[in-house]
C-alpha cells in the first residue's frame, strides 16, 4: 500500500475526476487524513466532487475548466491557457460565462487559431451550447454525447453556473460499463468481473438469482405435481411438456432482450406499447403456428396418438403467446414503475413461461383424457 | 426519396466517413450514378473508403486529416488550418509525417496555442503516437480508444503512411453498437431493432434459433422418453426433473455471460482458462451443495421418500458442475475456433444443461428403483 505522503503526491498530479474516484475507494478514515494533507486547491475541488453520486454528471466531471467572459479577446484567452497549461492539458473548449459564471457560449480552441488576436469571443462563440446539470444520471449524459457527437460537455449547477466539464474519454468508459451492467443483469449476475474475484465472490453475485429461481422452479414443480395422475397414465407427457417450456422460455427471452436493449438505447417510448404488443403478438403467432404444426406432426408420427398430437400443437401455440406477452409486458411494467428493465432477467421470464407451459399442456391433456 | 441532385449536394457537405456510410446503404446502380455526379475530390475519397470492410478501421475513418512535415513552424500549420477550416471543423490534432507521408508524430492544436509562431513541430511534437492499420476490426479500435483515452486516432496503411483518422464520437457509436450486437446474440436474436421492423422481420431474425432450440428440445424429450417406465412408476419425478434443469440452465447462463462479456472486453486471455475453470468449478460446487441440500430436505419433507430426496440432491449437485463446465468451455472453445463467443447463446448452454439434467436425474432414479 502507498504511504500517505506518496498518495498525497499522486493526488496533486491527477485530474480532479480521477483523484475523486481514487479517494472514493478508500476507507473514510484514510480519506479524511489525506484531504487534510492535500493542498487547499485539491481539497476544495476533490472534496466537492465526492459529494455527488458516483453515477451522476457531478460524479464523473472534472473541475479543471477553462472559462472566459464574452468580452475577452483571443489574446486574453491564449494568455490564460498558457498560464494554466498543466491544468488544461486535455482542454479543447473554452466556455464563455457571464459575470455570474452562468454559461453563455462555447469556443473550441481550434477557433482561436482561426481568428485574429484582437477578435472578441462574443463575435464568434457558439451561443447557448448544450450543457448538463450536475445531478443528471451518467447513462443520460452518455446518450447526450451520442446524440450531439460531443467531445466535452459543460456541467452546470441549478443556477446555470459552470462548475465542471465531462470529457468524452470518460464517457467511453461509461458506455462500456453500462452495457456490461445490462448484460450481466439480464443473466441474473450481480456486479462481477471475469478478470478479478475468486469463487466466493462469484457465488455471492449469482446465488441470489439462483435462489430466486429455486423458488420459481419449486412453483413449477408444484403445478406439475397437480397433474401427477395424468402423468402416471401418459408418462410421455413428461417428455413433451419440457419441449413446450424450453421453446416458450427462449421465445420470451428473445422478446424481452430486444425490448430491454431498446429501452436502454432510448428507442422505445411510452407511445410504442400498443405497437410493440401487436408486433410481438403477431410474430409469436406465426412462430407458434409453424412450431405447433411441426411438433404435432412429429408427435403423431412418433406415437400415433392424434389426441396427444393435438394437445402438443395447441399448447405450443398458446404458450408462444404467453412468451410474447410476458417478454413485452415485464420490461415495460418495470420501466413504468421506475425500475431498471434489465433486472427483468431471463429468470423472471422463463419462470412465467414455465408455469404457463406446464399448466396449459398438462391441463389440456387432462381435459382430453 | 431525395433526387440525385439533392443527394449529391448533401454528399459534398458531409464528412467523408458519413458520406461513405450513406452511399454504402444505396443500391449499387444509384451509387455509381451519384459518384459520377460528385466532385473529383469526393469521388476519390469516398470511393476509396467504400473498398474497406464497414467494420474495419478503414471503414469508419475520415480522410480529412491535417498532416504537416516536422520542419513546419507553428505559423505554417496555423496558415494551413485556416485555409482548410471547413474540412478541419472537428480536427483537434495535426499529424506529423515524413517525406513518404509516414506518421512520425502528433501535435494537438492546443499545443499550437502554447508555442511561439516560429517554433518548429519537431521540437514539441509527441513522437511515435499510437496509430492503427486500416484493416483492424472496429471492436479492437474501440478498445484502443478506451485504453489510451484518445480523442482521435491516426489510421495508417501497410507502409505506415497516414491515410485517415478515426474520431472518438464515431467510436462512441461503435461501442454501443457492439454491445447491442452481443446482447442480442446472447439471446439468440439476429440483427434487429425495437424501433423499426414489423412482425415478419422479428420472426425472420428469431426463428432460426427457435428452430435450433426445437431440435435440442426434441433431443431432451427423446432422453426423457427412455425413462418412460420410471416416470410411469414415480410420476412426481416429472415435476422434480424440471427444477434441476431450470437451475442448471440458469447457472450455466450466468457463467457463460460473465465469460462472454469478459472476452468482449478483452479481460479473458488464453492463460486464464485453467484459473477460470477452477473458479467456476468451485463456485458451482458451493452453490450446488447449498441448493442440493435444500432441495433434498424439501423433497423429504414433502414426499417422505428418502430415496427420492437423495436422488434430487445428488442430481442437482452434479448438474451444477455440468453447467459450470458448459458455461466456461463453450465460449472458450468458440473463441479458440475463431468464432464470436457471443453466439454461444443461452440456447446452446441450456440445451446442454437440459440434456445433462434429465439424464442424470432420471438415470439415478432408475438405478435406485
Amino acid at each position: 500500500m502507498l504511504s500517505d505522503a506518496r498518495l498525497t503526491a499522486v493526488l496533486e498530479r491527477l485530474d480532479t475526476d480521477d483523484a475523486a474516484d481514487l479517494l472514493g475507494k478508500l476507507p473514510e478514515e484514510r480519506l479524511d487524513r489525506l484531504l487534510r494533507r492535500a493542498s487547499p486547491e485539491v481539497r476544495r475541488n476533490v472534496a466537492g466532487l465526492l459529494t455527488y453520486p458516483e453515477d451522476s454528471a457531478g460524479g464523473i466531471m472534472k473541475t479543471e475548466v477553462a472559462t472566459a467572459p464574452a468580452t475577452s479577446t483571443v489574446r486574453d484567452v491564449v494568455d490564460y491557457i498558457r498560464k494554466r497549461a498543466d491544468d488544461f492539458h486535455d482542454v479543447n473548449d473554452v466556455f464563455v460565462a457571464d459575470a455570474q459564471r452562468r454559461l453563455v457560449g462555447r469556443v473550441p480552441l481550434r477557433a482561436l487559431l482561426l481568428y485574429d488576436e484582437d477578435a472578441v469571443l462574443a463575435d464568434f462563440m457558439e451561443p447557448e451550447p448544450v450543457s448538463v446539470e450536475v445531478d443528471v444520471d451518467q447513462e443520460e449524459v452518455a446518450r447526450m454525447f451520442e446524440k450531439y457527437d460531443l467531445l466535452a460537455l459543460p456541467v452546470v449547477d441549478a443556477l446555470g453556473r459552470v462548475v465542471g466539464r465531462i470529457t468524452v474519454d470518460d464517457i467511453v468508459d461509461v458506455i462500456a460499463e453500462e452495457a456490461t451492467e445490462d448484460i450481466l443483469k439480464l443473466a441474473g449476475v450481480g456486479e462481477e468481473s471475469i478478470a478479478t474475484g475468486g469463487p466466493l465472490q462469484a457465488v455471492r453475485s449469482r446465488l441470489p438469482w439462483l435462489a430466486f429461481n429455486f423458488v420459481t422452479a419449486a412453483l413449477s414443480a408444484f403445478i406439475i405435481a397437480q397433474f401427477e395422475e395424468t402423468i402416471a397414465e401418459v408418462a410421455i407427457a413428461a417428455a413433451l411438456m419440457t419441449v413446450i417450456s424450453a421453446l416458450a422460455g427462449n421465445a420470451g427471452t428473445q422478446t424481452m432482450t430486444v425490448l430491454v436493449r431498446g429501452i436502454a438505447l432510448g428507442e422505445a417510448t411510452g407511445a410504442d406499447t400498443r405497437r410493440l404488443l401487436l408486433r410481438e403478438g403477431m410474430a409469436s403467432f406465426i412462430s407458434g403456428a409453424l412450431l405447433g404444426l411441426s411438433s404435432a406432426l412429429i408427435v403423431y408420427v412418433w406415437r400415433g396418438d392424434l389426441r396427444l398430437a393435438f394437445v402438443m400443437g395447441l399448447a405450443l401455440l398458446i404458450n408462444l403467446q404467453v412468451s410474447a406477452a410476458v417478454g413485452t409486458l415485464v420490461p415495460l411494467l418495470l420501466r413504468g414503475l421506475g425500475l431498471d428493465p434489465a433486472v427483468s432477467s431471463s429468470v423472471l421470464v422463463t419462470a412465467a413461461t414455465d408455469w404457463g407451459g406446464f399448466f396449459v399442456f398438462l391441463g389440456l391433456l387432462t381435459l382430453m383424457l
